[in-house]
């Protein structure tokens, strides 16, 4: 119940995820609206449940009173069905700090896993992805999470992109060692003694080039990031589309290399990529942007099936015992 | 004699500089050097001196090391003429980090101000522009050091922008107040207090938007921000062209509608926009990335000018007075 267009896109998304993947679906939210929406587009019967949930978090309640206060909503009442085992994980496009919180409550941290961190995967130039975290679940991170955040993200990318020994980086201003702040210099030697393929410094570049495929940083800085290369995605296809209508000739030119458009569209559009999990929790969260279209509600659904699949929670608890075994466990 | 192409890059925008605007402009590096680069373009007498420097910084050099040991390098040798009133201010492609080091070291900062800032131009949707500050000169800042630059920033933007009252924002993860880190949550307070617009909370994507004229941040945040912009910018012109080149048709295509590349190139290349000022100094200093073209140090040899007949300097010491009037004497 959380899209800019909701239901419709979350019913669409999950008809197209149940007739392409091998998914059941679980819709949470009210039944009626549901039903009907149902209705609508389905013709056959599918592999798609209700789960009746009577309350729906705005993007305007806070995250404290939206846990507080709507225990019947439908991102919370998706999360017991996780908890619970009914479902394998959890795929929202509601308000981002709301479902990161109720996420958190209902379905608990792996052990040894101080904070939960969200995780947003770039197009590169070499045809392949990096993935940032954290992208906005926790400001003012510790050396120590950003450690955490490495080792998670270093096993969501050996799922999502089937990389064998993923690249580690820490986000920096130089790539020097001595550049950076205070976290990133205090990370720096945590991260080389663990057991991941840490390449040092990665600069913001770097989020495209390839150079890395995971990168670490505070989620306050992963955050504007993610931000910065929203705007300017929008703000070029204004500019190209503004600049391409001002002649007759660059109209013509347009209509010829529309597709040539359509690629870079979808190659840049976050929306084709799912959403971005919130790793660290027992159980599969994906958080989309409001503004997801049923593909990214599909592919989001995909994508939580295969990190169920692939048990990335039973691994990061591993992982975390493996790196951090020394370590007294996580208090919050 | 700082930038990839040094120095006929720098010979090419001075000659264009001084035929293009009222301006003279002193040439810092090896004589014989510039003399050369001089004679294979000028045909007549130009008001172009050659200060010679016996040394030049490179790329590899720390900035602490080019300040101690390069006391005859080419910036160091323009920085003294900018302090001795030979020059009224100093354009560097070079070593950003030494530039910084040694601009402030020679030339010294305006009373009050604690510590110099970098600021950088974004174009924005509404074909104006944001001024975001600080872009990498002080990591790990504290909120009288962003509420300065919010002063800065803001005289910048209206000698820049022509903007009479520029809004001033503060870069977070949320538009409301109770969304930032430590920082921006201390920094509000002090921004409310000045005799400026704030507008509050802007995010990521209004570098872009149009949102705010000016946007303070911590300059390691910031320096993110702008490699990720470019980053995003170059892949996306990688992207597109290879998508272009795919068919017959789209090349076509590619042809009528160049000119509408050619524009989208102007609006989102940074080279176009000249170099990014140190602001808070005795003097103007401006630093071009290693990249830039001729046409990028044209432009930053007409904005240093400008910057010096508006008296920047002046309004900022005097921005410190009325601003931060109250508090004890920068130490640093």
């Amino acid at each position: 119940m959380g899209s800019d267009s909701c239901p419709a896109t979350e019913v669409e998304g999950a008809i197209d995820a149940v007739s392409q993947y091998n998914v059941r679906v679980l819709l949470a939210g009210p039944e009626d609206l549901l039903r009907a929406e149902l209705e609508k587009r389905s013709l056959g019967s599918l592999p798609i449940e209700i789960l009746h949930a009577s309350e729906v978090i705005t993007m305007d309640d806070s995250a404290s009173s939206a846990l507080r206060n709507k225990r019947d909503a439908s991102i919370r009442v998706a999360a017991r069905a996780v908890r619970e085992g009914r479902a394998q994980g959890l795929v929202s496009a509601g308000n981002t700090g709301a479902c990161m919180a109720i996420a958190k409550t209902v379905l608990g941290l792996v052990p040894g896993v101080k904070r939960p961190a969200l995780a947003q995967v770039f197009p590169t130039l070499d045809q392949t992805w990096s993935v940032l975290m954290d992208v906005g679940a926790n400001v003012d991170c510790t050396p120590e999470m950003l450690a955490q955040f490495a080792l998670m993200g270093e096993i969501y990318s050996k799922i999502i992109c089937h990389c064998s020994a993923p690249r580690v980086g820490i986000l920096s201003i130089g790539e020097e060692e001595h550049k950076g702040n205070e976290l990133t210099k205090l990370t720096t030697p945590l991260l080389k003694e663990l057991p991941i393929n840490f390449i040092g410094n990665v600069e913001g570049q770097d989020l495209y080039s390839g150079a890395a495929d995971v990168i670490v940083c505070d989620g306050f800085i992963g955050n504007v990031a993610l931000k910065v290369s929203e705007g300017l995605v929008a703000a070029i296809r204004q500019i190209l589309k503004e600049s391409l209508e001002k002649t007759l000739q660059r109209k013509i030119g347009y209509v010829l290399a529309k597709n040539a458009f359509e690629d870079f569209r979808k190659r840049v559009d976050y929306t084709e990529y799912g959403g971005a999990p919130l790793l660290g929790l027992k159980g599969i969260c994906l958080i989309c942007h409001g503004r997801s279209n049923s593909n990214a509600i599909k592919n989001a659904i995909r994508v939580a099936a295969e990190l169920s699949q692939q048990k990335i929670s039973d691994r990061i608890e591993t992982a975390m015992h493996e790196g951090f075994g020394q370590l007294p466990p996580a208090a919050d």
